[in-house]
């Protein structure tokens, strides 16, 4: 059995005669990491695997596939959550890859921007911003393997959605190649444009349904020049919210981050990780993680930073607080934050839920959804911690100590039901951050069911009749 | 013949059960105001205005209207500039009203938002945000009888887009009723949210012709506590842009608003304005009026604007400026600044161009399109002023002194023409704030053919396959 099997011969002719031999993967061993997502949730199959080197070759690519009735799976940096880029199991796709469309063509200074194809990392882009004193103010653990393309397709949040937004409001300009072949050309530099339907938007965060993702024009911000970090200690989500509010209140723009992380979450971290007891005379219920920033080069915001932190601690909103006096400080500080994923893993099995909620929600949500799962599996350690600014809530479920990890994830579905029951109540998302994908197609009914639903397939159905461009996703089977 | 002739019985008698004599205009005195666009430019007919009173009867409404075929055209203030909210003059469509839809359900301290209904006046939810100590950052002259489904479904830029974006960005959540009488309802408040498409962003912007939007979450800002506001004399365009640039490696979320004026703009109204003489030693060639806020209550915004402008004048990149000193002087520069349309029309017959471009192409597009303008028409006054801090510039071209109005504006189309060249060149828009509606629809073809055309065009038959929702706008005749 030739190793194209899938492929039909004339698809595989042209496409290799577009693509040449560095474009067309065909060998098992060389398209079978394709098939398998960041997380090893799924294995899928594909017919090959396509290299676009750039728009053009894409376009003509996706036209000759979609000629032969042939599925495409768009990926980028393969670091899906939820299966977003593996193809499911038949062998019938091909999965399109922008790995080799790694081009920055431009660094405006005029207009703050970076025009760059899909294929970059975030990675490099940011260097490159950094490189010219800018910043791309968008940064996700994954940053050095996912790609522009994929950040798009996904609209990625990560720490600084609470002063930045999410990848969506960075792109000014995109280029997508439709499931037809044609090139949808948004590639403009303009803050005002009322001339018809917001197409860029819809392409960013339609995870590969509706085209892919070649280029885009990201906007870019000063560097900052001054920089504030704080962890303090509180009593509980609210606290931790109203100190959220007070910095808001003076500054929001200032604020770079602000992460929560529950004294169950920190104790782990203090305990499993080498190098990050918790810097602070004792233990406290909760913690928040402030980062302020400007691009100003006067201690305004020390000040800032002085005058909030001050004020609440004469008020008994923060008990404790240490602040950051040099980078390494700060690092350490953050090191803290980043390693409680790591902490979790260490300390045993544990459930993750992606999700967010209004503000105003969020201590009632941390609080009824830590009893519902203590009442559910006794002794369980709930450990919620995340991007508390902007309402996304990691809200981690750790083994009880010493307990049987497979008996612990057998009651995976019921400790995610029992979170989501108590999101949906509160006017939530199941998927913060990380997209529907394949994961959680099933939810989409219940959730964002009737007009919105309906709405959404009517669109895909409109862009892409044949059901091509990376099927499976998004949509529950019908 | 009945007064509403054009009205199916069967329908006019359920329209009028379902929203009662109050809900259902079909006298010509009555209907009329509503056929008549703000320019005066365009006079329809309808055979109805149905005003609902909340989202229910207006879903219920459009389901009638749908069933009998009836097209639909969307209102909220009827300020659009481009004949957006205006029935053609079949007289087959009704006019759906939103104006008594004018509740405030929600202003959410904790979240920053502001619930409200589509009918609310832009300025009517200033001022309630403002009452409790928060700003709704969009402001734009015709607030006080534009809406909040008005604001949205055109998505409105106006001075302050440089800090905080258009309508879109503001739009946390959404309600609307669709073409066929469903309702979607995105009224979420979430700032992370991947769970689909972005059907909110799709619908801002839409003009109407997607669905009638009945009700959104805004998002607030806390109130500024100190702003900074100076008129400052510069040699050109591309002086402004540099000044702009300045401030903005300062601290871009400092910037409310940055203001271009040429000099011929300002001299008219100097000359034509009662009580607006120029608050500088002499004339210049062109002004930038800058504006700076922050909540702060300290004094770091003075420095800021100090430090900025004293280098600018040593530099020589400013000649001279004037720092209001008070709220009153605040007002005098940013009078001067809003009465350059009333001078504009003061000095006799002008033509407006609501255009954009990228911020590095703006001193080569004042520049070109000013000589091909002069070229074309021997001592025209070339008269551009706008938001240069977001590309926006209004290039206004007002009639040679004594000059015949009707002989200058017999030459409109060869003006726009000659404008509109020059920003197709430099990948800038035809329309940056005020729309397609139907005065701009012939431009689509040219600016945004090909694949945008027909991916926007899929999606209106997709989700309005009778095309009744607003016909006529933003799409030219088939």
């Amino acid at each position: 059995m030739p190793e194209n099997a899938a492929l039909p011969q004339p698809l595989h002719d042209a496409l290799l005669q577009l693509l040449g031999p560095a474009g067309l993967l065909t060998a098992t061993s060389d398209i079978d990491p394709f098939c398998i997502d960041w997380r090893a949730l799924y294995h899928g199959k594909c017919a090959a695997v396509l290299r676009p080197a750039n728009t053009e070759e894409c376009a003509k690519a996706v036209a000759l596939c979609n000629q032969h009735n042939v599925p495409m799976v768009p990926q980028g940096g393969n670091t899906s959550m939820v299966g977003g880029a593996t193809p499911d199991d038949t062998g019938k796709a091909v999965v399109i890859s922008t790995t080799r469309m790694t081009r920055i063509h431009d660094i405006d200074h005029a207009d703050l921007t970076m025009t760059v194809e899909a294929g970059v990392t975030l990675k490099a882009a940011q260097d490159a911003a950094a490189k010219e004193g800018l910043l791309l103010p968008l940064s996700i653990s994954s940053e050095g393997s996912a790609d522009i393309g994929g950040i798009l397709a996904t609209n990625a949040g990560g720490n600084n959605t609470v002063r930045y937004g999410n990848a969506r409001e960075l792109a000014l300009g995109l280029e997508a190649v439709m499931p037809d072949g044609n090139v949808l050309n948004l590639m403009r530099k303009l803050r005002k444009d009322n001339t018809g339907y917001a197409l860029r938007q819809l392409l960013v965060g339609s995870e590969g349904t509706l085209g892919i993702i070649t280029q885009a024009i990201i906007q870019l911000q000063p560097a900052p020049r001054s920089r504030e970090t704080a962890l303090c200690a509180v009593a509980d989500a609210k606290s931790a919210l109203d100190l959220f509010a007070a910095f808001r209140k003076q500054d929001p723009s200032a604020i770079q981050a602000f992460e929560f992380m529950s004294g169950t979450s920190m104790a782990l971290v203090n305990k499993l990780i080498e190098g990050a007891p918790l810097p602070l005379s004792e233990p406290a219920p909760a913690y928040a993680l402030v980062e302020l920033g400007s691009p100003r080069g006067d201690d305004s915001l020390r000040s800032l930073m002085e005058d909030v932190l001050g004020t609440a601690l004469e008020d008994g909103l923060v008990t404790d607080a240490v602040l950051a006096e040099s980078e390494a400080q700060r690092q350490s500080l953050w090191m803290i934050r980043e390693e409680h994923a790591e902490a979790q893993k260490r300390a045993g099995a544990s459930v993750k839920n992606d999700v967010s909620v209004p503000l105003a929600a969020i201590p009632t949500f941390i609080d009824e959804a830590t009893k519902a799962c203590e009442a559910l599996i006794p002794g369980i350690r709930v450990a919620p911690f995340g991007h508390i600014g902007d309402g996304n809530i990691h809200f981690n479920l750790v083994q009880p100590e010493g307990a049987d990890p497979k008996a612990f994830l057998a009651q995976d579905h019921a400790m995610m039901d029992t979170v989501a029951a108590i999101v949906r109540k509160l006017g939530g998302s199941f998927s913060a951050e990380h997209g529907v994908g394949q994961l959680k197609t099933y939810m989409m009914p219940e959730w964002r069911g009737g007009a919105e639903l309906e709405t959404m397939r009517r669109i895909k159905n409109a862009l892409d009749p044949k059901n091509l461009m990376n099927p499976g996703k998004i949509f529950p089977a019908a």
